[in-house]
Formats: C-alpha cells, structure tokens, sequence
C-alpha cells in the first residue's frame, strides 16, 4: 500500500482529495513527505459535491496546493445510488447496518483512480494517493486492498511513465487517521464529510457520526 | 484473459464497443457465448468520436444490441493527445514508428473499463468484454497483460457483483482477429477504425494501414 521509510523527495505526487477529513490527511501526508503536490476532485453527480469542493478548495488556499476538478456527470446519467442528485434518501445509521448498501456508488474509486491516473500520466506526476481506509471495507468494494492491489497494478502497467499509486491508510481505522492528521497539523475545521450535503451536516448519516467519533477520539 | 472452454450460458455480457473491427469481432463473440449481451460506447474527444459511433450505432442495429453512449468530456478538457479534438495532427505511418507515442490518449482503457465496470454493476452484467489485441502492445501500455490483469482483479474485488474482465484477443494478432470475425460473420463494411475521424478513411494513419492489412489478409 505504501512504505514508510520509502523516500519520495525527488518525487511529485497527486492526491484524489474530496475536501473530507482522510483524504485531507492524506494531502497533508503527501505534501511532508515529496517533493510537489498537486490535488484532483471529482464532481460525480452526488448530493455533497459541491459542498465538499468548496472545503477542498479552502484547505488547497491555505496550503498553497494547486487543485483540478474533473467532472463525470455519466455517474450520475447512468448509475444508481442514494448519494447521488434525483437518488433515494441517504439513509441515517451507522455504516455496520445494511441500509448503507444504498450509498455504495458502483466502482467509483476505480473511475477516480483511474481518471486521476492519466491525468497523472498527462502532467508527469509519479505517485497517485488516495486517502480510503480500513473502517470503508465493508460496506464499499472499492476501498479493500485487493481492489487497491489490482488498481495499483494496472496503474503502473498501464500508463507511459509507470505511476505509483499509494494508499497509506488502508489497513488503517478512521481514528487512527485523525490522530496522524492531527500530528501533521490538519485544521480538521475546514473539511467536510456529510452525504446529504446540506451547508450543515446532518450529524446522522453514517459518514457524519464516524466523522465526530473520530474527532472525538483525538479530543477535537 | 478468457477461457474458450468456459461456459457462459447463463449469464449477461457488457461489450466495450468502438465501431472498429476488433470490438466488432468482440460483439460477435460475446454473443455466440452469452445469454445475452449490451454494449457501451465512450466519447472521449477523440477526432473520430463521432463518426465510430455512427458505425456503431449500425451493427448495433442489425444485431438488435442495446448501446449505452458515455460521455468523458474531461478528457479532452484535461488529456494531451493527437487523437483528440485540438491535438496535433495525427501522425501518418505504420503503428512501429516512434511519432505514434503522439496518439495515445493517457490510460483511456483504465478509464473506459472502470466506467463500464460501475454501469455493469448497476445493470447487473456479470462480464465485461474487452477487444485489445496484442499489435497495441508496443504502443499502447493500457492494451497489455499486466494491464488486463491488474484491471480484471481490481473491477472483481471492487464491485459488489464480482464484474469479471474478459480480453479475448489480448494475446492475438489483428489479423487473426479478422479471421475470428469472418468466421462469426462480422459485417465488416459496417464497421469504421481512421484516427482522423473523416467521413471516408485517410487510409494513410496507422489504424487504416492496420485494418487494410488484416481484411487483405482474410480477402476481404
């Protein structure tokens, strides 16, 4: 997934940042750890995309970090899911509990990965990174390391310059994330997790009370 | 890639298809194997886009196929290429020469099988059907094995049905391909493969001198 003694200084990495609390980690992580950084966000057609890119946007002003978005309206033209625009009510819970199936937005970290990767390709960065986690297994396919293992393999085998991608949280909880992000100095004020996309978050859907478990955790 | 002894009766095929002939042959075979099949087309920027899809749009129709248009504008927004629409002109010449690293477009089968791996999940296909061949090895590193493989691990772990990647023709040439479509009765008069995307073939860029070749080779 990543290695930690790994030395990335001569290195540019691009991080698929949503403007969340891990993927916000992930971005701080990067930026310690090679020499550039850049950020790509997708606008896939669901209910928090526009307020999730906002909050990306202001975590990139304050780092100085450049972001690109990319949009894939198809998602939301062609796919089935709660979390996107015209789809069912985002169901409230926690993630353990099966109604969550109804969120699960079919492949969308492969599309990510991949539009991310020749972006990547086409800019000449070496790394990809992405910031899913350990607690996503369940529920989503496309946060699991075997789907990270075959992408990672598809990646470097199918771009012209060999990209790396990185998930160096994935065997991680989103507790344990928090605590690196707070060590790294994240300003965890700035991000966004709320599936409904409301300028408030909801504070009951799934991705709302991991989120406060996991600030709480760290005692923020 | 695929096994020829496997049997398919049961289940339902997505066929990523162009209007070239490879896909076509693809089409063909999918159909001769499962119970039944539907195919999906991308627009990407491409110079030859539209006209492709014209054409296939007209095998589609005489196979009574459903085809599902995908829309990738970002592509073309954010890729370099001389196959896309304000690229620089497509290089003339054989796919051996080096000036043909101008013509590929960044990890487009990475981002086409991704996409077309959450429409089978949210259509419940059971197969995706992919028809590189082994001529676009050299070139193209999102035509090769590892790609294949890394890819058809990654779309299996990663959707919530188990999408399985099938590459028929990964380890074929272009010309056995051919022969393959004679023998399933491929219309190939219907079916369309210039980079420059004009209404009558250059027959001068590489993809015109590659399926020139290979229907001569079958007598057609």
């Amino acid at each position: 997934m990543s290695d930690d003694s790994a030395d990335y200084r001569a290195a540019k990495a691009l991080v698929v940042f949503s403007g969340g609390m891990d993927s916000a980690v992930a971005l701080y992580w990067a930026r310690e750890k090679f020499a550039a950084v850049a950020t790509v966000s997708f606008a896939y057609g669901a209910k928090h995309n526009a307020v999730e890119h906002r909050h990306a946007l202001k975590t990139c002003a304050k780092l100085g970090v450049e972001n690109t978005l990319i949009e894939l309206p198809f998602i939301g033209q062609h796919f089935t899911s709660s979390l996107l625009a015209g789809g069912a009510p985002v169901p409230r819970g926690d993630y353990n509990e099966t109604n969550m199936a109804s969120t699960v937005v079919p492949f969308r970290n492969g599309i990510m990965l991949a539009a991310a990767a020749g972006f990547a390709e086409t800019r000449n960065y070496d790394y990809l990174v992405l910031g899913n986690h350990g607690g996503d297994h369940a529920i989503y396919p496309d946060c699991r390391p075997e789907f990270i293992d075959g992408m990672a393999a598809a990646i470097y085998s199918g771009t012209t310059n060999g990209v790396r991608l990185l998930s160096p949280f994935c065997r991680r909880t989103k507790s344990a994330i928090a605590k690196i992000g707070k060590e790294l100095g994240v300003d965890f004020s700035l991000t966004y997790s709320c599936y409904e996309g409301g300028e408030i978050p909801c504070g009951e859907c799934a991705t709302c009370r991991e989120r406060e478990k996991a600030l709480r955790f760290i005692g923020e």
